[in-house]
């Protein structure tokens, strides 16, 4: 059950939420021992605030459920490859893993054109593609809608 | 009276608060038309929050203040050099200027070894040096600390 895909889905779930609140539709899980202790999603429009991306909010819950501002022993999933902004909170949280599903060519970390272990703490191990179809098509569907 | 000289020691007596509560010590502070709008001063220890850097916290004031996750009429007074993390947040908020005191050769964004244009916005225009002995001292004071 508690497999990437799963988590995935919650995070694509998130996302959801930020469509439907006209945001770029991105959400974020961080998992300790396969239980969701921080959630977030995009929400930079309606708070005014250009950090408040659903990586950054996920962070910041789960460092306060925690206890520690390190999460090594958690996983961040997000649908979303991370913008250099999130990659390097991510740094500072020192994850045990990342994972994201849709690349992000125009805003994305690898926009800066460095190897992932420059901008991620070198023990972070990162994985993507997983459900980057389904994360994709909702990224696109919102841009569909924003020129209707 | 308005000098960068002058908005960076406001940005200094952030910073010796950070200082006095056992936090790294870096101070930052948001200006629109001479006026400051945002503060921060590093808290992640206190918090348990690895996103609670000087300038995270002052771009999240500003913004909330003006109204728009847009800041493209501020500058951004830090005691120290950016970490890639809040150079990343520099980029979304659009600063028309950034001015920054001390290097930080170990965890500030030049450690990426990019061109200030790639990881800031490129219409932002960056400052560098200002008080910087006084920034690089308080820094110095603090781990001399540490260590007693």
């Amino acid at each position: 059950m508690f497999s990437d895909e799963y988590f995935m889905q919650q995070a694509l779930a998130l996302a959801q939420i930020a469509f439907e609140e006209n945001e770029i539709p991105v959400g974020a899980v961080v998992v300790y021992e396969n239980q969701i202790i921080g959630k977030g999603y995009n929400q930079t429009i309606k708070t005014n605030d250009p950090t408040a991306h659903a990586e950054m909010l996920a962070i910041t819950a789960a460092s306060n459920f925690i206890g520690s501002r390190y999460l090594n022993q958690c996983t961040l999933y997000v649908t979303l490859e991370p913008c250099p902004m999130c990659a390097g909170a991510c740094f500072w949280a020192m994850f045990k893993e990342i994972v994201f599903g849709a690349n992000d060519l125009k805003n994305g970390f690898s926009k800066l054109a460095l190897s992932e272990k420059k901008i991620f703490h070198p023990k972070t191990k990162i994985k993507q593609g997983i459900l980057a179809e389904e994360c994709k098509k909702l990224m696109q569907d919102f841009f569909k809608k924003l020129r209707n």
